[in-house]
Formats: structure tokens, C-alpha cells, sequence
């Protein structure tokens, strides 16, 4: 069995970026880190961490990651099982979480805060666009995702989580500045729109379905959810925002939907490894739950 | 002078993330956006992209990105000067910018609306920790930064916008149970605590200021502004929260100060790319001017 303490060596390096702050978390120096870490990679016969700014796992060392917070998993559930070790340990197990920006926006962060309650587990979140998150799962970056990926990942279950609703929206000035002739091809070539990033393409699709042909949208790129409803508010542009998030706003009229009856639904999925702790299963029950409260 | 058509399509090969979307972008074949790429690559003897998922830039493709930015700008100003070539165009140049989340989710987006409104460039927004945004501009990835840095990157202008205030914060559930005893070594070392992700320090460096000695804070991560504040609000953890975010909500109560009195104020600074272009100094002025309304 791999040495727990090269383990968990590895494993803070990876979490905290640095060998300095990995010893300061261990109270450990920062050479007694290097060191476990080196051993650790002879051991195994390949290289753990990219040495950077900030230090970040290679792909074995990622594997390594997911390896010990399964481990850490498992051995809290053991902890749960006997008693007079559990007083004994306050120690929590850390779930990583890749999840899109959209859903932490909305209905995911309740599911989180419920987790949190509970008080069984640290919740470490990464944020990424829906159709890149399983690729965290795939490379053992995170235990559980959000994901776009309807198909499990290799060691993973993958359950429907229902689909959040997108609806074009942009401001009443910005409808009458831009709009005003009618949502068509020749408006929406010239009228600013908001993409998220690079990976961002639900205004291209919501405009591809619209027209049924493909059109270069000119935009501006904000990537952050609230950021996105806040710049389309200051008639910055139209965008696709997450129905949840707008609702209010479309209700006080402070945001117009570009044409009534045209939402574009996002299906989502959960998917996490499979790993047969009561931890994940209580995660993945709060999680399910909160998707059926908000999702379509 | 580097041919204009080979530097157009690297740059589309970079802001896109990939051959396909440049392609489509530039009304070219993916292949011959590959023949370009690779023609330029051999002109300049160097790698300018890494092939992936997506495509990035090599050091030497993100200087050359930021190259034809520069050369962008220059040109919308001789296009200016010269009014037959203003009518016939309608092309903008693209201004990238990266900015820390706070910033973004407070004082920025009204500066970069106005901006918007302005209809001269698109605004293209990257979102980095403020020590990090400085990097992007030394590695030529964006032309403009608000940074922590005070000292210019070479190349580039800095000036001081003022002081982000950081106030830490909490429900009042969370103090009730917390820190029904007090805020101290040792309520802090056992109450849950936000962290945006592991560079951020902000909680680490409040509770140090305070005990005179530093503390290993137990943490959720969850990297947004806007999700954190909405964490605080459903009893998951304390976290620093930037003061024009939160005002509000301290003013109704929903959310409270850990300790009065105790603020930690973040000095930010604007750095820009010397380039003696209207564009980037009417960018600089709507930014100052923003920064003077919001920040200390």
C-alpha cells in the first residue's frame, strides 16, 4: 500500500499550489515536503507534480489525488463505524466538486449550503463550463460534476438531473436601440450580444435554431454569471441567461425576453465516482433534490 | 512587416480555441486556417499555438496575439483619421482585459458598460486572482489589468485606483453559532470558513492581522463573488466579502460584521500596454473615473 503520509503530501501540494504552503498546512518544512514528494514519485516511477506557479498534479499525479481523497472517504465511513475512534478524529473529508457557473448561480449553491450543515464534509468547488467538467471527472481532478455528458464517465455513475432553462434576454432600452425593427438576421449581426467564453455557445445555438443557419454574433466576453445578468441590466448586450436567475427581473420588467416562448433547455447531469460511502450518497440525495426543485 | 492575413488567423486560432471555429469565423477551410498557422510558424521559426482542447497560445503565440491587438488598435485609429476608410468599415478592435472577480461583481461593470455603450471595441473580460493579472499581461494575454500590483509590468502604465474594502462577514445564524463566545483563536479555528480558491489569502490575512499569528482556517471553497455572498447568506461559512457587494445586506441585517471596525482594504491598481491610442486612454479614464465612486 502507498505510504499514507507521501499520500497526503502529494495530495496538499496539489490543493494549496505550493510546497510551502502543503509544509505550513502539515506543519511540516518546506524541504520535508520536497522530499516526500520525490520519494513518492521514485516510488511509483513518474512524475506527481508539475513544480510551477502554482504547482499543479500531472496526469498520474491527479489520479494520485482522486486515489486519496477516495481513501479518505472510506476511512471516515470506517471512523463512523467505530465509535471510540470517531470521538477521537474532528478530521473531515474534502469533496471535490466540479460544477458550471450557471448552476452554482442558481440552484446548486442551496444544495451545497445543506451539505455544508451537515458539517460531514469540507466542499472544495471548482467552476467550469458544463461541457468541460466531466473532463475533471475524467481526469480524477474532482469525485462528482455537473456536467452536460449524459454518457458516465469510465468509474462513475451518471444520473439525469432535469434541464436549466435559458431565455434571451436584454433590457428595454437596449430592445428598443437595437431591436426595434424585429429580432431577425440582419439585427442580431449587428447588435451586440454576451458570450461567457470561448466555450460559450448558447447564443449562437439559440440564434442557429431561430434562423436555422449558423451567424457570427458580434459580443462581448464577461465570464461570470451575475456579472452577465448585471451587464445586460447597463445595456451592455443580449444574452442567454439561466431562467432562475432572471426571473425576478423579467417579472419587475427591468429585463424583456428577445421573443416570448423561445427558453433553450440545458440538460444536466451528476455524475460521481463510484464509490460505495454514505458520504457520496448523502451528496448525491441533496444534490438530486434541489435539481427537482428548480430544474425543468 | 508580418503579413496581415497569417496574423489575423492566429490570433482567431487563439481567441476561438480552435482550428474549426476559426475556420468559420475567418470564411476560411480548417485546413487552410492550419497552412497559415503553420506558414507563420515557420516564417517566425517558432510554435505559436498548442494543439488541444482547446488551442493556446505559446509564450511566443500569446506576444504575437498581443501583437496584433496593438497593431488593431493603431489601425481603428488611422481609420479615424482618414473619414473614407471610417464609413466603409464597421470593424472594432477587440480589447482584452482581465480583471479579479471582486472587482467584476463590484465597480468594474458599470466602467465597462459604459465602455460598451461607447461602441468603439468589443471588451474582452478574463477573470483572474488580482495577483495573477499582472501574469497575463507580462505573458501578453490581455492589454489591460486591475492588478495588485503596483509596480508596471514593462511595457505597460500603472496607476492606482484606489482600495477594494474587504469586510468579514457572516449570517447572523452563523455568529449565534459560531461565535456565540466571541471571535477568537478558538472559535476561528473550528467555524467553517470561505475561501474563493486556493490563492485566495484574504481570510488567512484578516484573522492573522487579528491574532498576531497565523491560523490554518478550516474552508469550503467556491470560487464566486456572487456565490459567496449567497453562501454567507445560507449559514455555510464566514468569508470576506468586498464592502460595495455586501453594503446592503449589512444595512438589513441578513448579513453582519464578524468584529466592527476591522476592514482590510486591497489596493488595486490599473495597468496598460503603452500605446498611445485614444481607445486605450478613453478605456483608462471611464475605468479611473469608476474606481473613484466606488473604491477607498
Amino acid at each position: 500500500m502507498i505510504d499514507t503520509h507521501l499520500l497526503q503530501t502529494v495530495a496538499a501540494v496539489v490543493r494549496e499550489g505550493s510546497f510551502e504552503r502543503a509544509a505550513q498546512r502539515l506543519h511540516l518544512t518546506p524541504s520535508a515536503v520536497s522530499q516526500r514528494v520525490r520519494l513518492l514519485e521514485d516510488r511509483l516511477g513518474t512524475a506527481l507534480i508539475l513544480r510551477g506557479l502554482p504547482c499543479t498534479a500531472t496526469e498520474a499525479g491527479a489520479k494520485l489525488c482522486r486515489h486519496a481523497d477516495m481513501v479518505g472517504l472510506l476511512e471516515d465511513e470506517l471512523r463512523r463505524q467505530l465509535p471510540a475512534t470517531a470521538s477521537a478524529s474532528t478530521a473531515h473529508s474534502s469533496l471535490r466538486i466540479a460544477v458550471n457557473a450557471d448552476s452554482l448561480a442558481t440552484w446548486f449553491l442551496p444544495a451545497l449550503a445543506e451539505m455544508a450543515q451537515a458539517g460531514t464534509a469540507w466542499l472544495d468547488v471548482t467552476v467550469a463550463d458544463q461541457d468541460q467538467t466531466a473532463e475533471g471527472l475524467r481526469r480524477g481532478h474532482v469525485l462528482a460534476a455537473v456536467t452536460s455528458q449524459a454518457a458516465a464517465v469510465p468509474g462513475c455513475r451518471s444520473r439525469k438531473l432535469g434541464a436549466l432553462r435559458y431565455v434571451a434576454t436584454a433590457s428595454p432600452r437596449f430592445m428598443a436601440r437595437w431591436f426595434g425593427r424585429g429580432v431577425n438576421a440582419e439585427s442580431l449581426a449587428v447588435a451586440p450580444s454576451l458570450v461567457f467564453n470561448q466555450d460559450d455557445r448558447l447564443q449562437e445555438r439559440w440564434v442557429k435554431r431561430l434562423l436555422r443557419r449558423s451567424l457570427a454574433l458580434p459580443a462581448h466576453r464577461l465570464p461570470s454569471s451575475d456579472a452577465f445578468v448585471r451587464a445586460a441590466l447597463a445595456d451592455m448586450g443580449w444574452g442567454m441567461n439561466p431562467l432562475p436567475l432572471v426571473a425576478p427581473l423579467l417579472a419587475s420588467g427591468a429585463l424583456v425576453e428577445l421573443l416570448p416562448d423561445k427558453p433553450l433547455d440545458v440538460p444536466l447531469y451528476w455524475q460521481v465516482v463510484m464509490l460505495d460511502v454514505p458520504l457520496l450518497d448523502e451528496l448525491s440525495a441533496c444534490v438530486l433534490r434541489h435539481a427537482r426543485l428548480e430544474l425543468s
